[in-house]
């Protein structure tokens, strides 16, 4: 059976606007292909509600699973809760279990547990919450979406938190090949090599870095064996590699 | 008027992977922040022909310009251009000029013009070529869609000959002011502030770091006075503020 998919809808004027590179996606990506789920499409759309529910009911019926990232935060700009209520067409509010998380976080910090804050509690009905040890505010799943934090660290918790619970794959295994010649010069061979393994992806990378340049070859696929033995006739074609 | 709108379309298995960081989606955001262009969207897919097809007509289909990046190099994998042809349902074949500009690039470096070399002068009919001062191989304009390299140093150039070919629209200016307090603690009189400012959009970022701990506040527009004139209402908010 094919691994299962993935999708992941980046939520944020501050990525659109060059503001923040966003590099939850990257962590995201490095996480599905240990656990053997595909990644196959990245979208980022803005705070804007239209935006997010289009971008999130396409992703969710093409896809198997859905992560999200950003806007769960206490500010007027935070509408990813409401805006995921209303692709999935549900009631929001504030739920008490989430609102006793918040409320037994602020209180140990001291710290007002206001309006704003309480927004935080809003989720829709029909999610189960996700942990988010960092700052308390949960994230939540409803579907096949995974709702998450937009800061690095709590995004990163919240992805530990999910990807076990989610059915993988095989893992993804990858052999890479530096070969010190111009693409322009390994293409056909190369092109030959991947037409006699069509169950492995074979990609070329090129670099060129202070006057050394090459392109490294990257051959992913799920079956060990199988990446060893076209691996090994990739360096026979270009013997002379380095590295 | 509103601002012109642009969308993105990174192309390669090599950034869903996780393997290679995309810096070339957050490169042109700045830049058409810049030239009062509004990137609204960008969107990743694999090197699969229905993919790169299906995203590029709903991209050029909603937004003023379409940028892409990557699959335009010799190898087997690189299958944008073709792609793009059939989304336009466009022939697409080798090109003269194209063809020229690379036979007289591999002449001048003494490296063979071979049939995988050739393949990037195929450009789909009613193209326009784009200048590549790095490593010859062009890309293209057809339609709305800029076609370009994912090498970034190519792609950066290629960004530089297109940008001033378009209609910009009012550069979009922000001013951010540090904030030293929790973002839950801000939240409220930051909505009615954002509230009384419809036409600015107002950010807040949050940041933690070594114990130290607020949020970033962006407020971006097109009327400096106007940004002024919340700015000072923010401040006055805030004012104990640092940085």
């Amino acid at each position: 059976m094919a691994n299962p998919t993935a999708a992941m809808l980046v939520i944020g004027d501050e990525i659109l606007s060059g503001r923040t590179h966003d590099t939850n996606s990257n962590f995201l990506a490095r996480e599905l292909t240990k656990h053997g789920i595909g990644l196959r499409e990245i979208r980022v759309v803005s705070d804007h509600q239209p935006a997010i529910v289009a971008g999130l009911n396409a992703l969710r019926e093409a896809y198997d699973n859905v992560f999200t990232s950003g806007g769960i935060g206490p500010t007027h700009d935070d509408i990813t809760a409401d805006a995921i209520a209303a692709a999935f067409g549900v009631h929001i509010d504030i739920r008490q279990d989430a609102y006793d998380i918040l409320a037994e976080h602020y209180a140990a910090s001291g710290a007002v547990f206001n309006e704003a804050r309480q927004r935080m509690a809003r989720i829709p009905d029909g999610a189960t919450l996700i942990d988010n040890p960092i700052t308390a505010a949960p994230g939540f799943t409803i579907g096949n979406v995974h709702v998450m934090a937009g800061v690095p660290n709590v995004f990163q918790a919240m992805v530990a938190s999910v990807i076990p619970t989610l059915t993988g794959g095989d893992p993804v295994l990858s052999q890479t090949l530096r070969i010190n010649r111009g693409e322009g010069e390994i293409a056909g061979p190369l092109g030959e090599l991947a037409k006699d393994y069509p169950e492995l992806s074979i990609g070329s990378y090129p670099f060129a870095h202070e006057g050394s340049y090459g392109a490294n070859i990257v051959i992913r696929g799920i079956d060990a064996g199988q990446i060893d033995r076209a691996m090994a006739r990739l360096a026979a074609l270009f013997p002379e590699v380095g590295g």
